[in-house]
């Protein structure tokens, strides 16, 4: 870390710095400059809090030199992670995608789409049988009853599936049914939920947050591989800026940074990112030529009855238009 | 609600609404405006979902006349809500200080600082036995023996104590020991956790997230009311906005906001909004000038040793000093 | 409009409404909902300032049925407008690439690039002449004898010029030198400008500020249409969010939101947007798959000399490379 | 400055970032880290790009030391500089109220509420000639004839006149009418502006930007110093952020965060902040707790027939109250 003084700071407190972060092991080397000193630290970061030595006196600022990541970044493990669900690979260099019902509404309802995402040319099924919403009132979800249909769906159609979990109990469960866990961007950063996937060894697609920074996104991801499951998948599905034309902001620059930060996987999901059903095609489109290992999609038959998100699902017939147009695009670009 | 038809709309696409809504038991007036049509919509709107009407044909967008919380509103109930604790209070008019460490760091250090607290004029001790970290590697808090030192600090000062929880599994542990949960800003929309601290019926004060609007943060306590328990207490912490010289942005004026929307008691948290000791003298006495039920400070001896947000707690001395800027702005104002 | 009174609000105080709207020619049709009254409002909402309503006795708020913006809607004009520079036309399906270096640094220097970009395939050579710099420590560009640098080279390479201007007293100087003219995000809401521009009926480039929604954006080009110019394209170039890993947030969604709001073209300015340029040429390809009309892109020789931006400059060979990409995603795509 | 190098930079790498900083003068120390190599450069910052130094081969990232302002920073300038209009003096510790309405209206209707805003204790009249409003179609202001007005204004209760001024052009007539140039928000980077007023010498309130950092706020103050002008009044008028329930969100921790980086006055503006009457009183109380050199309040004396922000304007009976309370808190604290 480089430690830069007030410019009214003194010899002695510039000692004292050097004095505590030596004792931990640390070597200094202080730079006299014109108007102030800075001491550069050289050494096991993970001995200091960089708070602690912000507050010493003198001090006008701290700066990190590493990133607080470690097992998700690149510079660790500089080769793709590739994480294998059945027989699809995700991060391999050809784009996978998801789709389903935002909620599982029913047994005969679930089928139906699974059906026709996977004749359409989608690789994984999605669905959520727990519900993140908003209000208390609104539904919650199928629960363990969803799960069952999303597993059978699985058995009909040979597509691998996909569905979030919200509580860290209930991770055991999920686990049994589910190819891959789904954490949602309310929860990027409970750690109590992260800490039991970690525990899992699952495959999991971590959402990023409504104002996650990418480093905090990748600390969550850090949360999981710091228990040795390194089957994350991240997910950019929009952050809260102040437009309000759209649901959120699809944050597309994510899909490089990540691809240079990290090792992991990433994939887009334009129907949370945008919110309207108009903007979704041209966006995934965007999403592939951006590099994403992934799209994952909101597919209903009848939009305007689905229980929650139908602002934003494609009908399977418009659905099946997209996988074309993204297949052309990928076939293009790599 | 109100539903508003493109311009290019037919009569027939607003009968097709008409007869959706009112399928459910709903009344409706069509407007004919002088370049499109207005529905608006009467009757028991939980009925409904304004996105699946958004995305019927011809709908340009739906706007919703009521708010989504009940529970939490000042309309619902006009009373101000106050929360006791012990022989303290919360909402009542007076102001109300909560102090202590960040963290709980061990038996000693806290009984020294709740004392401290104590005697210089802190009506409740705070501190934590669990910490969010964004960094799995950082130190986690001391756990069930964290909640025993705090247990005994209120034996010794006679203070209630506020701590975090994070984990739904872990309620009923901390509600043996805290008289007041604390649910971080990580956790606003962590429905699990808010349903469990819901059903333990116990004094709660939840903060509001990074970028949670007023609005997601008064559905996250109607989670909790939902299940019959109103003893919540919101707390303003900072939200994230583009500036840095602050660690967050304190929203100031969400405490006069919530005071109109809600009935439940806002109190204001200078220390994690502004993340540096030097700006959180003047940001808890504008709380204060604004209208706060109460302040919540972190206060430590050595700041520079303390184990977490070292950077932006205060001395005990300034603390003090700080209490009586703070009565005697109080005294004015109220 | 729809106004919504309060629940507490009295027969009298709608009824006050109604008057004062009525009073300008407006009709009115009350609907009396189960706790509330709302009334919606039709005719010529121009003669009414929604604010004014909002302030009323007895109104909890005021919501706008029409957009603010008329010579800029789609709804206004539902055709395409198409910009034509030279024989450069944009917004008529194909795609128009704009190259060339941040500033202006030299007569030979412009020559260069300008060459090196035509023979890659742009079709339009950008290079500022006038800079706005967050210094007044850093370089200001050169001013007038820049412009004549960039007529040279358009004479030299048959590609028409953009460059921007930030003084309104200068912008007939301007519009001798260039053919478009091109108003950056600090100045969007900068109307003396915006005024002066429309008044020339000059083509222009309006671009997006930091914190612009696109509403406010558009009734930037309102200013410009106002009177009488519709030459306006539009260019999406980042907006500010919480990432710091990008020097903007690009939001790539402004692309087909503009499409169904307005007629103007459109154009994406990857290089401001991500800052890096490493980040670029996804970025680049991610506009063309979106929809764009247009790409801006920043070119220079030797990028780590460059008088300004050379943190996000691509050189020459890789923005050929990046050209033949962008025109095979493009074919794919329309 | 200080340049952390990639882990895989070789030594070569390092040797040329070095060869390119001495050769403009500067002295350099490499600091040998564990994984990476980091190069402190010293001397004078003006004569490097930073971005240009990001962009060399080898290069992480570069961090500055210094602040890109220097005349108005309080390193630059200790003591705090008071701005002095007629008998007024802002800055010098004492608080000053600034009011009026926002629009100038006419003669009759501006005489009334200076002599109102005077008699409640008011020390400055502000009121708008030239309004920036985001519609065209919108009432722009009465021009030369408001200036009139407030001259007229001011001759008849003896307060200072603010006004603002949006065309570069205009800066010399609206010197001849007001003791204080004001600088709206959409303004704050328009450089030919801050030049031209930075040539006046007149006293400015250069008001901060939707989503200025405070450190681009203290730039365009530097703009404006940079000519000479060191009558500088910064003002705080709230940014955007994503909350929708108040107009905008007032950032009061930059009230303490201006006073420690730099020397100039700041004052708050409540109105425009929150933009709601009912919270204007509160906000403008804790923005004095806070420490604000001044406050700017919108008063009318019929705040629904305002031609323009209505909606936040008090009625000059509840400015009085609020006057006086705020003048209490103000003994309080000082």
């Amino acid at each position: 870390m480089i430690v830069v003084m007030k410019t009214e700071a003194t010899a002695e407190h510039a000692a004292s710095i050097v004095a505590r972060v030596e004792a931990v092991g640390c070597k200094t080397h202080t730079i006299e400059g014109t108007d102030r000193r800075v001491i550069g630290v050289v050494g096991n970061g993970l001995a200091l809090d960089i708070h602690q030595i912000g507050r010493m006196i003198g001090v006008e600022k701290v700066m990190p030199i590493s990133k607080p990541y470690k097992g998700a970044s690149r510079e660790f493990k500089p080769d793709d992670t590739i994480v294998t669900v059945g027989n699809v690979k995700i991060g391999n260099g050809s784009m996978v995608i998801m789709a389903g019902p935002c909620s599982v509404e029913g047994r005969t309802e679930l089928l139906e789409v699974a059906h026709a995402v996977k004749e359409a040319g989608a690789n994984i099924l999605r669905g959520g049988a727990y519900k993140p919403r908003s209000s208390p009132y609104s539904f919650q979800g199928l629960g363990e009853e969803g799960l069952k249909y999303l597993a059978e769906a699985r058995e009909a159609t040979g597509l691998p599936v996909i569905t979030e979990v919200m509580d860290p109990a209930l991770v055991p469960l999920v686990c049994e049914y589910a190819d891959i866990l789904q954490v949602g961007a309310r929860n990027m950063q409970n750690y109590a939920l992260l800490n039991a996937i970690g525990k899992s060894g699952h495959p999991v697609m971590l959402k990023r947050s409504f104002s996650g920074t990418i480093e905090e996104w990748l600390m969550g991801a850090e949360y999981i591989i710091s228990h040795g499951n390194t089957n994350v998948i991240l997910c950019e599905r929009g952050i809260r800026a102040h437009e309000t034309e759209t649901r959120n902001t699809f944050d597309i620059s994510a899909i490089p940074v990540i691809k240079q930060l990290s090792h992991l996987p990433i994939v887009a999901d334009p129907s949370h990112a945008v919110g309207k059903w108009e903007y979704v095609g041209s966006m995934s489109k965007a999403a592939v030529a951006a590099g994403a290992d992934g799209v994952i999609l909101e597919v209903h038959p009848e939009p305007d009855q689905a229980w929650s998100d139908g602002r934003q699902s494609l009908k399977p017939k418009r659905f099946a238009k997209l996988v074309t147009e993204m297949r052309a695009i990928e076939a293009v670009c790599r």
